[in-house]
Formats: structure tokens, C-alpha cells, sequence
């Protein structure tokens, strides 16, 4: 089927909110653009349903934040104490490699820095930040199709499952890339930013820390708490200690590890997480297909799919209020976060379902 | 007057919090030090008076915080909002010459890779995080006892008001070293953590952005939510895109996006706190002379006081419960920070004044 666009509502408006992510490079498409969608697509009806981002749309509950979470300066062992909450959430052995920093962004701006990789292997068309990143530094970065490309790189980074397309690499394979990556002195960074929900066997965490891989991990997506800036990083001891002095002593917040440290030991919630989004995006899928788009892949936090035209189709569908997210070098592809659950029907509706 | 220890508290347990100064190099004593202190003196009453830190002991108010705030990634137009309210706050004329980081402390370990510069002053004896940061980075850094020595390095850093004896330099000193610094292709670092309550006539931001100049402001101090994690660099232009890249687009949080873009525009909660602090300020002053301290300086949120044995006096301190900040490299010396408004005669009383 196709989106007729409802009488009343202008043509132009939408185009130019998708031209933000030409604007950039490569598929600079940042979520967190609704403002500008709305202020740009005035007519399209309230509320606004933000498809654009992978962020869990159910968020952990912040509850309350003890009055010393906001006044005083993290205490090292308040840290420590999440930073081993984080360690046993992802099974990782040794709690002093894992190193809480303000957001899985933040230390992807460090890695450049981090690593001082000159040559830097990506895998796939994935998140551009981390070539972003890379080439500000100066470092020259390519794209490769495959891990055994690994071998001509300083270091090579690879996001698992893949943003946007949900490619998943099983971890012995990502951790005899380590190894070889190790032999020569080079890094794997493996941006595990969407795993969580997948369960302990998707991840390599529990078998860090291992020469030769940094592995990031995201808090706030998993969680639905973005704004709240926690990540973790999961390396050697060596390299951990590095990236705790890039960052210094107080580098996440205190509400962070407040609820940090609550959260990450709550796999209660996790689990009914992870089967709620689970079933939404198996309604997302039904929802995209009914669309007529064509599914190509995506994981619990998000989908990709396809049609001709995805710029006509994400103008459709801003005027009808619904934020996707488009890819300026794959003018086929659109990914949709899922909506929140009290949304799910107001979407359908939208989309005339 | 001296301080008689209690009967039956141990005599021995509070050097070993003192001796956290010792540890480190330099006066490397940070705030939030008090579960240490409490995990060592568990016969001291409760509540401690944590006097460490230099912060606000009355909080701007949290409020509600929106729940977006939390969910969300903070979009880089509530950015630029957060920037313009501290541009406004500040004085600065060019909200594009101030950039939001997560923290003073962010900037602080930027800095070296930011500038590059090899050969750093530090001007005499102050918070020593710049140094450290400096020196880790391979840094050459050298104490300095007056500004007109600056010729010799890339960079030079300044406490003003200086953390912590409170010696306050004028802008038009600050600007005419920088305007020199500038002419050399060198760089003021100007830290003025603890210069919000002095009013806008003490800081150079007025007379921002100039060459050869980069300002740093804190906000969790003054508005006792160093928990938050927000700061901010003022600098001229050029500079202040490379510290937005260095930090990227989610530096800072949600919740401190909120909460500093209300405060930051509250002048009438600043003005009191400032007037608030002047008088606990006046009122701890006596106290420590009673105590038969000698005043040597400080600001409206520390005082610094010498006595003949600090450390001494450090430890018959946390025997009653009251934290105060001993500095390794200078034996006289007690730093204090302002008790909070329903602990000041409790503190009284447990000085036995």
C-alpha cells in the first residue's frame, strides 16, 4: 500500500528535515531530531511518534535520586560499586576491566585518541561516528566487508549486532580477530552498544578482558535512559586504566550511578524487557510489511527496511507525524525504533492499519 | 584552644584519611572523600561534617525533572539553549564562544591534548588536577610565582580566585597576559571554578571571547549539584568548535541540560546564595579563629586556615565528625568549606565553642 498524504498538509515542509542527514557525512543521521522535524513539519499531528532512534521506548524507572546523588562529587567507591554492578550484569570476570564513562559516544570520541590507529578497518556500513571520529583525528579509515580484512589495520571497529542492519557476529569469531589484531599490536573495537537484550551469549563480555579488544557497551538505550549519559567500557586492565585517566575521577554522574547501579542488578526488569521488545518488534515487522516495505533486518531495538523511494516514503510518513530514520548512502533504507507501548495503536492508526 | 580528644575514640584511625593526601602527588586530595573518612573513623559522630569540598552546601533546587530529560538524548537545540542561559549568566557576548561539557574536571583533562603544549606554568600552589593532567600527558609543568613569567611556556594556568588561599587577580592583569600569551601563539588557561559568587566585575567572561584565552566555569559548586556533572568553556571561536568536537553531541546530560538552563537564568537564587555564603563565610572565619586558627584567604565557599600542626589538627577534626582538607605539601595548612545552614550549630557544638 502507499501513504496518501492527508488533504491540508503541506508538500515541501518534510524534505528538508531528511536533508539533514545529507547534510553530514556518510549516514550522519543523529536520533534526537524531533525538534527539528517538528519545527519544520508544522501541520503533522501531535503527538509526534519518534521512530528515528534505538533507545528502548519503555525506560527504567529513574525513581527517586538521593539528594547526594545531585550535591556531591561521585565517591570512588560509589563508582567502584557500579562499575561491579556492570561487571556482573554482563559477566564479565575481572570488575577493574570495566570502566564506567559518560555515554558509549563518549568513548567513541576517545578512541581516536585512545588507540592512535593511523589505519582504521570499519566492518560494513554501520554507525558513522566511529569513522567520524577517526578521520577528525587525522587516522585514514576504510570500509571492509569482512573480519579477515582485519589484518592490514592498525585498529578495526565493528559494531555488534550492527546499527543499522542488525548483522550479528558470533563471539569466537570476534575474539579470534582479537587475537590476531593482538599478535600484531593492533585493536578490535567492538561496539556492543545493542546487545543487551540478545542475552550473555551474544556478547563476548563474558570472556573479557582479552588482549587486543575494547568492547563498549551502552547503558541508555538498553534502559530508555539516553539523556542520563552512562556507558561502560570492558577492556584489558592496562588499557582500562588509560581510559579511566582520560576520563578522571568523576566522569559519570551521580544520578548515573545511582541508577546505574540499580538498574544493571535488576534482571528481573531486563528479562520482561527484552521479551516485551521482543514481541513489539515482531508488531513493528507485521506493521512495516503491511506498508509494503521489505524487511531486511534490525534487532529487538530497532528494524531496517526497504522500499524504492525511502526519502518520498519518510516525507509520507513526517507528515503523518511519524519520525523514521533515513540513510543518505542507501536511499532504499529507512530504521524504525518501536513506540512506546501506549503508542503502538495510535501509530497503526496513523499509518491508516 | 585545643582540641581534647573523647574518651574512648581510637587515636589512631583518622591519620589514615589524611594520609589519602599524602598518597598522591602534590596536594592531590580530592572532595567526596568522606566514606573514606567514615569507613576509618567509625567511632566519630554522625552526621559528619564533611567540610572537604568547596561546594555550595545548599543545592539550587532539582525540581521535577521532565521525563524526556531522562529518556531522551539532549537535542542540540536545548544545547544551544543551555549555552545561551550561561552565555547570559556569564556576561559572554558571543553564545557560540561557550561550550557545555560534562564537568570543570572534563575540561581540565582535555586541556593537554587540546592545546598540545609541552612547556606549562602553573601560577603558585592550587588545585592540582591541572598539573596531573598536564604531566600525564608528558608535559613539562613548572610552578610559577607571578604572571609576568609566562613568557616562558605554551601555556599557562590560573586558579582565579585561586583553590585555595583565595588570591584574586584582576581581568585586566588576566586579559593583558593573555593578549601576550596570544601574540606568542601560547595560550591562557584561566579556571574560574569559584568566581560566581564574586560577581560578574571579577571575571574576564564580560570581556569574552579573546585570543589567547580559554575560560573555565564550573556550575556544580556554586549551585551545590557537583553530582550533575556541568561546566562550561568559554573561548574564542576556533577553539570553542574543537572542544565541542573533542566532545562530541551528548556531552551533556539530560537532566543537567534542565536543570542548568534554569538555574543558570535564576539571578535572584544566585544573588542570595551569594549573600548566604558571605555571612557562613564571616561566621566560619570566627569559628576557626576560635578554634585559634590563623586566617590566610579563601572565597565565599572555602576559607583556608594554618595552624602549627595541621595534621594534628586534621585528625582531632574527624575524631568530632568534621572533615575538613589537609594539603601534603603545605603542613599548616586546613582548607574548610561551608557547613550547611542546619549544621552550623552542630558544628559549633562539636568544636566545643
Amino acid at each position: 500500500m502507499s501513504l496518501q498524504a492527508p488533504d491540508g498538509l503541506g508538500q515541501g515542509g518534510c524534505a528538508a528535515v531528511s536533508g539533514e542527514s545529507e547534510a553530514g557525512s556518510a549516514n550522519f543521521y543523529h536520533g534526537g531530531a524531533l525538534a527539528a522535524a517538528r519545527a519544520r513539519c508544522p501541520d503533522a499531528p501531535e503527538p509526534w511518534i519518534d521512530l528515528s532512534t534505538g533507545i528502548n521506548p519503555v525506560p527504567y524507572p529513574v525513581g527517586s535520586i538521593e539528594p547526594d546523588a545531585w550535591a556531591r562529587l561521585p565517591e570512588a567507591r560509589d563508582i567502584a560499586a557500579l562499575e561491579q554492578a556492570a561487571a556482573e550484569a554482563y559477566r564479565v570476570r575481572d570488575p577493574a576491566s570495566v570502566v564506567a564513562v559518560p555515554g558509549a559516544q563518549a568513548l567513541i570520541q576517545l578512541a581516536p585518541a585512545l588507540t592512535g590507529a593511523r589505519r582504521v578497518g570499519v566492518l560494513g556500513f554501520t554507525y558513522a561516528e566511529h569513522a567520524r571520529c577517526f578521520r577528525r583525528a587525522g587516522a585514514e579509515v576504510q570500509t571492509v566487508e569482512r573480519l579477515s580484512e582485519a589484518d592490514r589495520f592498525d585498529a578495526v571497529v565493528v559494531v555488534n549486532p550492527n546499527n543499522p542492519d542488525g548483522r550479528l557476529l558470533s563471539p569466537d569469531d570476534l575474539l579470534a580477530a582479537a587475537a590476531r589484531m593482538a599478535a600484531r599490536g593492533g585493536l578490535l573495537i567492538l561496539d556492543e552498544s545493542f546487545i543487551d537484550v540478545l542475552g550473555a551469549g551474544a556478547s563476548v563480555a563474558p570472556r573479557m578482558p582479552e588482549a587486543g579488544l575494547l568492547v563498549m557497551r551502552s547503558f541508555g538505550k538498553t534502559y530508555g535512559l539516553a539523556g542520563l549519559r552512562l556507558g561502560f567500557a570492558l577492556a584489558p586492565r592496562r588499557l582500562a586504566e588509560r581510559i579511566r585517566e582520560s576520563f578522571g575521577p568523576w566522569a559519570v554522574s551521580g544520578p548515573a550511578v545511582s541508577i546505574g547501579r540499580r538498574a544493571l542488578r535488576d534482571e528481573a526488569w531486563l528479562a520482561k524487557a527484552a521479551e516485551r521488545l521482543g514481541r513489539d518488534a515482531r508488531r513493528m515487522d507485521a506493521l512495516l510489511q503491511a506498508l509494503g516495505l521489505e524487511l531486511l533486518g534490525g534487532c529487538p531495538l530497532f528494524r531496517l527496511a526497504a522500499c524504492e523511494d525511502a526519502r518520498a516514503m519518510f516525507d509520507q510518513l513526517c507528515r503523518r507525524g511519524v519520525l523514521a530514520r533515513p540513510f543518505a548512502q542507501r536511499p532504499r533504507w529507512l530504521r524504525f525504533g518501536l513506540p512506546a507501548p501506549e503508542c503502538a495503536s495510535l501509530l497503526e492508526a496513523r499509518l491508516g492499519l
